[in-house]
């Protein structure tokens, strides 16, 4: 493994993006998200997606000359047509929209189209808490979980993300924004591959088989469905995945989940999934100020608990870290793309 | 038990909660709200509440002389003061106020600061679907749920709402509009109720006992806090309890949680929680017409599965029968409520 810095990741990533055909400004942008959250220790969602993004630029699964553009809106709402291209320039344009809508309308939505996997949502929605406002952001992603009583998926596992600034230097971790980011499926698939390896079994609740039965085999819940949080108690995980999947394609045009093909074959559709992103101004509402005494209030009182850690605290600890120190590469990943410099 | 429209239920809780001391806009409100509950079949918030009410207006902790207004806003954001008194007239004021600055701006946001109980929260938004719109409504309540990697309770239960209009006629269902309502909690707090009448033991998931440790004794859990949901694998439905919690008190000048007394109890605070609508006119995006279109596309793809039933179809059967047959009162209510008129 070789250590280099952010800014070096940056620029070998957006060359390699480009060689395989995309335009200078995906290629930036997609470049500046991967190494962010490569710096914040998130490596599914890091370096590692260069490969699978080259890959779908080149057999034309991404659209490379993709330039998104806002459409015509009303007021606080807005679209931005990705077409077909990595969705990350595309993302960087919606919040900046709706930053600029909410600014002046108190509350904006801007939805993304005609999309492709956008990374980590939160990390969009950084702008708007620089902005001193309150983020949300959502996709959707190919079918991954049943509707409630179903037997075959329908929804992505469709993150749900938000911002909340904080006074600069209030508190602990500084002023740092509170960023949550989850998705809506009880548990990643990656621990049913740790189970399938070990040769453990799955609690009820994780997975459903192909048939769309409850399964505790760690392999026959790959071949089947995800579950949505709370899955085992009630249905209340998969109306959230309904509700999210429904605001970022029927509003805007978008791909629902079940009409998308995976992110992760070769073959298939362009997935044409959608990100919605909403922004409140509390000055439009409460007033910035109140806004930022009341969020410390309740930082206070969280911080009680020894046990409670604020939202996004670590990555952030991690980002700084890496922005002091670098990331780590491995040699003939860094090699090759030093070839294409 | 007697037999009773619910044209006289109405009358008759209206006539209670004046005699209580609500002015007659809120009684009237109030009533609407509570016997559309108990027609729907949600015992819990329907006429077992109007004691409940009646006491804390007796007592003062709702102020019976209140009248919601919608304070100074800005483009599509604007928040109504409930001026602690009972929150239904405060939530019909606000809907009406955000579908009309939804109309004009695309989306809007409109808080209720100074709030009380608020009920079925999706019940609150049928005025949206009404109107052709989508609403997403919020609410937080007395703290039950810790935070994540907490031990005592901060956030409510928080409830989370979803209407999406359907075509009029379109496939099952008749165009109905899906209602979407549930609380972050893991469980109800009646599920351990009845784990403890019986004897029973309850799972880990379910809630923490008053040291904040995890337990399966649900008489420990009733003195302890409720767990989010999905908490026994990853803390994300605590972060869901964490957005809503702040969405609906800190924008918009609301009490948290763990500042509100309990409604189940006479002594105590106003509670001054807050709810929060959004509301989105699909035509200020994709267009109504496609936004319907794409909204069946889901529906029927839903529906290939037989378990699946779609969200707010059993409650909008159970009400359409109420409004034909009428609902049954307990007959002391019935002889007290009488002696009122």
């Amino acid at each position: 493994m070789a250590t280099i810095s952010l800014a070096e990741a940056r620029t070998l990533v957006a060359v390699a993006l480009r060689s395989a055909g995309a335009n200078a400004a995906m290629a930036d942008a997609t470049a500046r998200s991967l190494v962010l959250a490569e710096a914040q220790g998130l490596a599914s969602h890091g370096l590692s997606r260069v490969p699978q993004y080259s890959a779908q630029l080149r057999n034309g699964r991404v659209n490379g000359s993709a330039v998104p553009a806002v459409l015509a809106g009303r007021g606080g709402a807005a679209r931005v047509d990705a077409q077909e291209g990595l969705a990350f320039a595309a993302c960087e344009l919606a919040v900046a929209e709706a930053v600029r809508r909410a600014a002046e309308f108190g509350i904006s939505v801007v939805g993304v189209t005609n999309s492709h996997h956008a990374g980590v949502i939160v990390d969009h929605l950084r702008a708007v808490a620089a902005a001193g406002m309150v983020g949300l952001g959502f996709a959707n992603s190919p079918a991954a979980m049943p509707a409630a009583g179903g037997k075959h998926p329908i929804f992505g596992t469709n993150p749900v993300a938000a911002v909340f600034p904080r006074r600069a230097g209030a508190g602990r971790q500084g002023g740092d924004p509170l960023l949550i980011d989850l998705s809506l499926s009880e548990v990643a698939r990656g621990k049913l591959m740790v189970a399938a390896k070990n040769g453990q079994s799955i609690p009820l609740g994780w997975a459903l088989d192909a048939e769309g039965q409850p399964t505790t085999d760690p392999k026959a819940g790959m071949e089947g469905s995800m579950l949505p949080i709370g899955a085992v108690s009630s249905p209340k995980g998969a109306m959230l995945a309904l509700v999210i999947e429904l605001l970022v394609t029927a509003l805007i045009g978008a791909n629902y989940g079940f009409e998308a093909s995976s992110f992760f074959v070769d073959e298939g559709n362009r997935p044409r999934i959608g990100q919605l992103f909403i922004v409140i101004d509390p000055g439009a509402l409460v007033g910035r100020e109140a806004f930022l005494d009341r969020i410390e209030v309740l930082v206070l009182e969280m911080l009680k608990d020894e046990g409670v850690r604020l939202p996004g605290a670590r990555r952030e600890q991690l980002r700084r870290a890496a922005e002091r120190d670098g990331i780590t590469v491995a040699d003939a990943t860094l090699a090759a793309w030093r070839t294409l410099v």
